[in-house]
């Protein structure tokens, strides 16, 4: 089901700002048994989103009881959440009058392999590198063209992600997932603050770790880092933790202990 | 009028990746009395962003024959096409299988001043820069989020432009035209390799200007290079040639000879 400003609806207009420009913003949600996991993350993120594109925010209690309704079911439910400008104006510049659009959409839960959380995953080393753009850094915006085409460069259903570099070679995020390295006893994920999407369950497994005493950095990585670390792993809102197996041809790590502790609790948060 | 894949219609599926991630492609066209302004260059860019982004291209006479259709009045109309990768896939993996969108529609000519041509105009200097990012540079894609928030730090409707920077500072473009300069001699307009969009006017001001034995460059410029040209202009399919005045409050250029020389030629290519 799709609501669309809260009715059941498929379709936007054409003269949708969101269409015209990407001039929006998402949230991919986690539903089961009428609870989303992390709205208040979600919520936050999406806040900020709208604060920095100058966007009214609609209100949570609305945003809320739609994913709910999209969201039940016997199962498990991707629900997502699309928030554009709203429609009308002839050019890039934002109407001064205008109504945000709201698309709240409901998705069954990926089959992904019990293998990839449990064993890990491989991940495709793209070659589209994360364009350099402070202004945009750290939002989930619909500007997403970057993401399609390293997620287009394999098509390989064993393996589900891909490793994006920033434009100097830096590892920073997966296509749709956020980059952990358990390496020099730390816990390391890469800075966001000049690409890539300030991931809520980045946010989460970050505060899990440090209350488990985990001594944790966000810092710039690289490559080096990369490939010294005793356990890679990859989050995201829908996956929980996917420890990483291999990049590319390279064989290189195991599922370890703080993405097995740490894909637990994330498991346990519903 | 709007026409969807040849129907006349207001909207566009939900699922569509246009909407969902920006993946797509457009062009903005000036139409007059059944001509399109520049056909061959607007089609070879869209060829060219087709290419680059993996979406199958339409037939070139079914467009060319809508947007003659959308255009027609006894005024000249403005007719932007949109190319959509099309509908479907859940995630940014572009779909096996998948039919792109069309959607061209039409729209009254904007009603500029005649001063802003003749005399020149005054320009914002933007705050919001211009991301670097090689993988999308050059083609006019959807992902417009950075004009977006541009164009929107000023609301005079005496400054119709803005003049947008790279990350380090270099003046590049408009938020919707393309630069040249008037300096030492040359005419120069800035490299479009890491970030802007390749003009169709700009291509073809730059080969009217080198066959009327101007002496042209593309190079990487520097606020230094706008400060001292004789002569600043922007080009735009739609404008033709605005010559510079002013950039914020400092009031610096008047409309020259290259400008109103190659502005009459855009104008006389109806």
């Amino acid at each position: 089901m799709i609501l669309v400003d809260g009715h059941p609806r498929e379709w936007i207009l054409v003269s949708d700002r969101g269409l015209q420009y990407g001039d929006g913003l998402f949230e991919t949600l986690a539903v089961r048994d009428g609870r989303i996991r992390h709205w208040q993350g979600h919520w936050r993120r999406l806040l900020e989103g709208c604060r920095r594109l100058g966007i009214e925010p609609p209100r949570e209690e609305i945003v809320q009881e739609e994913v709910l309704r999209v969201g039940e079911g016997p199962e498990r439910r991707v629900v997502k959440v699309v928030i554009t400008r709203g429609a009308g104006g002839r050019g890039y510049a934002p109407p001064a009058v205008v109504s945000p659009t709201r698309i709240v959409s409901g998705h069954p839960w990926p089959a992904w392999p019990r293998e990839f959380a449990q064993e890990g995953v491989a991940l495709h080393l793209c070659r589209t590198a994360l364009g350099d753009n402070p202004t945009l850094a750290g939002i989930k915006h619909l500007n997403r063209l970057e993401q399609v085409l390293a997620r287009g460069e394999w098509d390989d259903p064993r393996v589900p992600e891909g490793l994006m570099r920033t434009l100097d070679g830096r590892p920073v995020c997966g296509t749709m997932s956020n980059l952990f390295l358990h390496c020099d006893g730390r816990l390391v994920t890469p800075t966001l603050d000049r690409c890539g999407i300030r991931g809520v369950t980045r946010a989460e497994v970050l505060g899990a770790a440090r209350s488990e005493g985990i001594q944790v950095e966000e810092i710039p990585c690289s490559m080096a880092m990369l490939e010294r670390a005793e356990e890679v792993f990859l989050t995201n809102s829908i996956i929980g933790i996917w420890p990483v197996r291999a990049l590319g041809d390279v064989h290189r790590w195991r599922a370890g202990p703080w993405a097995r502790r740490l894909g637990e609790w994330v498991e346990s948060q519903w």
